[in-house]
């Protein structure tokens, strides 16, 4: 993989992406979080709430890798999944919000 | 370890001892966890409310195992922890309750 790089501003506009999608992403499961509780009757629910946060997790764990070398990927994932908008990248370089947006798109 | 006889009678007022603990406690965590989502405010707190689910989990896996030839330590257990009280050993031997509430009290 070809090093990509990044200055200073560029890296102050990637943190600033990363953390509000990161916080969008985890405000919605706090929401569904809310719902699952809110409409749980049995015993089993629980477990089924369990469930849904450990895949949460692992999917977050793995997600939300913050190095140079894989950032742009993790923006494409990202934007695709809708935790960053256009508007969130505001601040990179014209080529690396064009290849974001063409992961996104794959 | 003396194997322990059920009258069918028992079997009966064990299973709905057994059921109303079962469900006291996952009550119990159900509420708690209403509480700890509405005071949820970080990403963290999640994982933490993801921790508590596992642990609980866990635990009642563990404890709740409905074999005849453990139920009277198990009882002594939920009795010790409040998920049973006297009252819900009702319909069984004198002798059984006797056992229940010395491991109860250990």
């Amino acid at each position: 993989m070809k090093e990509t790089k990044w200055t200073d501003a560029e890296k102050k506009a990637a943190r600033r992406a990363f953390e509000a999608a990161f916080r969008k992403e985890c405000d919605f499961i706090s929401t569904k979080l809310k719902e699952m509780i809110s409409n749980a009757l049995e015993p089993a629910d629980l477990w089924r709430i369990h469930d849904y946060l450990s895949d949460r997790r692992e999917e977050i764990d793995g997600k939300y890798d913050y190095r140079y070398l894989v950032l742009i990927a993790v923006f494409g994932r990202l934007l695709r999944e809708g935790w960053l908008s256009d508007a969130d990248l505001k601040g990179l370089s014209e080529d690396k919000i064009e290849r974001i947006k063409h992961i996104g798109s794959l």
